[in-house]
């Protein structure tokens, strides 16, 4: 069992790609077959497994999500951090905070389009920690 | 490997925070770091991880919900159970029925403002199990 | 550690339920106590857990899909593979690429009503890879 923490530094709304960040970490924890888990502890961004290879997926996911739960909307009570605080709870709830993902030949068994993103769904700059547990 | 049953009663459409009740397993277990895994049997009840400091949020996921997936929308087949049946299922695919949280100094390592809240989508009460992994 | 892969064949948009084949390995993992992870290695496609036993459940599923990420919408992007590209790679995003289900009794934990489905969200028949790990 092991476990690392890093953090990253978003910003702003946008997607950061994390698995060259994991997959240094299972390398790190000598695991050859098992699994893996990341960990995101906050509210306002969240992780998605999705397409690595065209950029305009990931502009699409984002212009999906403000047509869903539209900024600003005079429905949220919840505005306290601005427009785009309710926003952020939906987008994470509707994602994830925690990924499992097997561990194949000391490798993170991904699929050849599968990336592992980091979603900041606020529209300013954050520092966001990431737990990883490989076991 | 500890695993442990408990089970809640929901009055209705709510959010019940298990978040004290899961770290209580998790300090059952004895494991100082490691995984927890929280699963529900149900398929009309779901599991979230969301901000616990402001109810609004809550009430505004709530919202959130009965507008995408209208109860009693004359588009559903399936309405066995009444106008919010439908509804439970398809709010409970977009959520969770299992998460995993790390365990780090014999603790969940949770997030200042994540909670683990069991998601009630139907009217009416029901009784609700909760299987708690932790290793 | 038991991991075993298994190849599925989609015949275009469906529910494929897994629940039989992910409990035969289950079986031969030999684990009595323990989890079981399922992952699938695509990005447009994703896997569920929902209710088994009125098949208008998953009509309706696929129903809302349709509506909230539309095939062909002028505001996607991303079209490459045709207008139902984009909208699979939202619907997995959506829903999961790997779900956590508890062994007990050397059985999945699975609650009566709860069936684990690929849901293949591309209009084409697709060949899809499942990975389960049962520890």
């Amino acid at each position: 069992m092991h476990q690392e923490e890093f953090r990253v530094r978003t910003a702003g709304r946008q997607f950061l790609d994390l698995t060259s960040r994991i997959a240094e970490v299972v390398r790190h924890s000598g695991v050859r077959q098992g699994l893996c888990n990341v960990f995101l502890s906050h509210t306002s961004a969240s992780l998605v497994i999705c397409e690595n290879a065209d950029p305009a997926v990931r502009r699409d996911l984002e212009r999906f999500m403000q047509r869903i739960a539209r900024d600003g909307d005079p429905a949220y009570e919840h505005d306290t951090e601005g427009p785009d605080d309710m926003p952020a709870h939906i987008r994470t709830v509707l994602t994830q905070s925690s990924l499992v993902i097997p561990v194949r030949d000391s490798r993170l068994a991904l699929g050849t389009w599968q990336g592992v993103y980091l979603w900041e769904h606020r529209t300013s700059a954050h520092e966001r920690r990431v737990l990883v547990t490989v076991w």
